[in-house]
């Protein structure tokens, strides 16, 4: 594994932007080895024709070639010089066709009049070109050639992931799509940011939570992951996020809640909300969105949000040729980083605790957690010492008395109205006193 | 069965009213025969002496005549002009009396000093007669002739039900009371407004639900019913509706909440008066009310509630002879029977509903419900084309995230903040491709 | 026993104030003796060094006098003029120093230049004296003679309890603590009125739940209770009150919820201070307070709160020799204890009762219970009268249907708006006509 830093992510930014990404094939497996050269990922491919709850695997598709050219025997759009050009998944075409006819087959945005729209046809067999509404206005009469060199090869389809243990089986699942061609905000953002928070955490010097880190093609990628983990993540998932168009220029994040709402993260993100008004959220809904569309179908029903930063829709640039590396900046994507980091911070306190001496107080002055007298304004100790005292000793008592092994800190933090980051010391020493432990049920 | 139609109604009532109907006895028999002849009612009786949780069946009332004579051989009251005039369930008595011993055993109403009012006295034995106000003050002392001839025989009681299948066992409960005699709102408009909605239900295309239609006796009539078949309603009942008061002029329908105040259609009125300020609610109470107050007691807890116009107690003929056919307008029966099918149309839509394909997003492509490409804005569709497509792809995916076999549809409708019907045509175009189903626990 | 009345708690206080007092030996023995004069205590010991929970049972301590003399041979502080002079739990010594060496022996408050002030040390050996500000700012330099005549004696750590059976199973915990030496307010005012209370309670002429009366010395005390009883407690517990604080010269009493805040007395502090502005409430908090901290701890998590007046650490007087008989009134310990009766008698009526007949209404003329006519307005009967009997029957409903065994008549109280004590006598006729039973499940 290469040595990574945050300032290598420009350089990965530019070996991953080309490369003609799709749900399935060769442009996916790349882009994924891509990632392995800078963490310890493991594949998994589901062959081609596996049915997958309600759906099938489809075919790889694989693109040698795409061009438009015109009556004049001018190139009109070429496949090589961008790969939006081509309709994503298109069948493969080879003929000669009057302008009418191709029409339909054509994709521009007259809203936009310079940019090329992202055009993708799964699952009916299609083809098409997508190009500028500008450059198609100007398209005259004539006899055009279609070329589309492409092909539907069984194989399968690919996802990749790694897990950092922590002190728990209990896992926070981060995970992003890589199914997306050219494009930087919505596709490369997520997976960047991903990476980032893999060295970031790992570097922790404890994690009460695992981590599980997911690349995989959007909608039936994640299906395909969860036909065959759903089970484990049944068991053990406290918290998920899909991570995805983290790059853009606006300035807070945003959180999108999971379908129960009432999810680790989706307390922690209540809470550091009403703390720090550059975070906000939305409600779960399953029309917009990512994966987190799959894990919180009824029957999964996860505790999985997601966050984005300059969100899906709401920027001109999305899906079309606008959405590049000036749109999306490396500098946020870092940001993203920091910001997830702490996020994570707060989520690794704010579970759920259970005090190991429930029965009474503990004896707190076994461990040094008492006062030895109880005089409270004698001269044997100054007033502020006492103050700072009493304090500690208010918040380990807080602490005890509220974790009773079904509720989460982020509750206590709240009712006590201060951040989950000044709980922290006081739950350290009482774990390192073995007065508290990690709940085993962190959800 | 003759064939029914709303036209008819009136010609009914003009048979049923002047019957002398009791909890018991010939006149009650008589009346569920008249409604038998427009629906396959199927009788039950309950003979007499049988102990029905606390209380027992009473004997059978049977009125031949009853007259009040005055000192001067003039008749003051017949039962033959007005079956009002004798006390209802009164023993049989045939003696003369001075004014000062009968006056205790006539009732009138000083407030309404035309009005004859309506009386009982089931559970004590006692007789009396019951006469305007007017009329009883300007009574002179002298020798009165009492003759009340009237039999408590053997027999039981009797009540009568039917079932209109629907595609789930789960039951709607509609029931009317039929043992007042000669009142219009307060007695026959329940029972005309259950036979309406029998032949409206009927006749819709489909029904998700199984609809019971019950005419009974009050109170120990109901309770008869539930002794025989409380088990049966305790698995199948998904809510339920008494009948009652139905005729008169006021323009709103009113329901009142079953006492769990949660079932379907406690929820349905709920979300319906959200969009229709001609409903309105009240809470449960055990103190006023008819048979919901024995299917909501707390051994049963059913989530019956009951639907009224002009409601028992709030207008001046309650339980008197102006409660009559002037006052109860066969219009305003008709206009209960559309307003209560409208809101059980909305009972259907509204309950628990679950996503066959719960694991992730359905495969909607291969139902035709997904867009074949995801091109938004290309000039391959027109935009309001592009719009209506959304928007129901939208509903498609709220439905399915929310159905999970355990929320009812009112709840998504109220989180949309829109009616319910609206939700019609995507929960029907999911049911066709068999990707929803209506729910078991449809409570 | 002797024969008990409020007008004697005067000179009980007398004899009890002298004594000195810890959380073992004989002071502690002493206490609880005098109070055996005066209610039927059972004593239990639990011997020196057994393990309670995270705790073990300390040495008794036996202190037969102290004093500290200056320089110039004259007494600065004896023990046998107030108890307080010594740091309680001392251990002996027997020695000179100087007064640079005695400094951090000796306790006094700055702020309070006259008081003595209270301090203990337990659980880390050490000795010391207790003195008024002012008299220290005086001391000179020169030998000091300290000399306490204390030992630490394997024994056992006493508690004392008796209960006064009701008809239920179900307990109603009332307990104080008796470990302070000579103080008033936060000492002796809390067993006083747990005496008094006794007394009234064991007069009532009948009580549904059953009367634990406990003393014990404070934490460690409770646990030693906790570790012989809690399996009894956690099975008939309805409710508990730590007695503290009660005879200082606050208006009103105030309640700290017990750490599940939705117990029996919990509900019924919280209805009682809807109609009585002289009541209030603190949120639990393990924080400050007494023994609720144990019951509350959350392996117990028993329904106990705490009562005071004149409430610990909002007074000068607090844990120092301030706090006297005439800080603390007597009249105010009397006063507090009609006003606990009073809530007691609350708690009586508002806990959980069962409809007998919960199937449909109970026949209620049967127990006389309804009217035997229907006839509301009619001549028969005054207005006046009918207006009290439909009072008492829509109660007589509204109890049957609210009494499911589930919820308690707090809550029907606080839905109909009126005190508690106005359903009692509803209550009563229901449970003499066996429709209505105090429920199993009293919490």
């Amino acid at each position: 594994m290469k040595p990574y830093s945050d300032a290598l992510l420009g350089e990965l930014f530019d070996q991953l932007f080309p490369v003609c990404r799709s749900i399935t094939g060769p442009g996916l497996r790349q882009s994924l080895g891509l990632f392995a050269e800078w963490m310890p990922l493991s594949f998994e491919q589901v062959p081609t024709g596996t049915d997958i709850f309600d759906w099938t695997v489809p075919s790889e598709w694989h693109i040698h070639g795409a061009r438009l050219t015109g009556p004049d025997g001018r190139v009109i759009v070429d496949f090589a010089d961008n790969n939006l050009h081509v309709v994503n998944y298109a069948e493969p075409v080879d003929r000669h066709m009057s302008l009418q006819a191709l029409q339909p087959h054509l994709y521009s945005l007259p809203d936009l009049p310079q940019a090329v729209p992202y055009v993708t046809s799964y699952y009916r067999r299609n083809w098409g070109f997508c190009l500028a509404d500008d450059q198609r206005q100007r398209l005259s009469d004539g006899d055009y050639h279609v070329w589309i060199d492409s092909e539907f090869v069984d194989g399968g389809l690919d996802f990749a992931h790694c897990l950092v243990p922590g002190e728990s089986e209990q896992e926070i699942l981060l995970s992003s799509y890589l199914c997306h061609p050219s494009m930087a905000n919505n596709e490369l953002s997520g997976p960047l940011v991903l990476l980032g928070l893999y060295h970031r955490i790992r570097s922790w010097p404890r994690r009460r939570y695992s981590y599980r880190f997911l690349l995989n093609p959007e909608t039936i990628g994640s299906l395909c992951f969860l036909s065959r983990h759903h089970e484990h993540l049944s068991k053990v998932l406290a918290g998920g996020l899909v991570l995805t168009c983290l790059g853009g220029p606006s300035q807070g994040l945003s959180y999108k809640a999971s379908r129960q709402g009432k999810g680790l993260i989706d307390r922690v993100v209540q809470h550091v909300m009403a703390h720090d008004d550059s975070w906000s959220c939305r409600p779960f809904t399953p029309e917009h969105g990512s994966d987190e569309r799959q894990y919180c179908s009824p029957g999964f029903n996860l505790p999985v949000g997601n966050i984005t930063r300059t969100t899906y829709g709401s920027y001109p640039g999305y899906h079309n040729s606008l959405d590049d590396k000036q749109f999306m900046d490396i500098a946020q994507v870092v940001n993203s980083i920091d910001r997830i980091e702490s996020l994570l911070r707060s989520v690794e306190i704010g579970g759920v605790f259970a005090n190991t001496k429930p029965y009474g107080e503990p004896h707190l002055s076994k461990y040094a957690l008492y006062p030895t007298e109880n005089s409270s304004k004698t001269r044997s100790m100054s007033a502020d010492c006492l103050e700072d005292g009493r304090r500690r000793l208010n918040l380990v008592l807080q602490v005890l008395s509220h974790c009773d092994g079904t509720r989460c800190l982020v509750e206590l933090a709240d009712t006590l109205g201060m951040p989950l980051e000044q709980l922290s010391p006081v739950v350290e020493t009482l774990e390192h006193n073995r007065l508290l432990c990690a709940g085993s049920a962190c959800r």
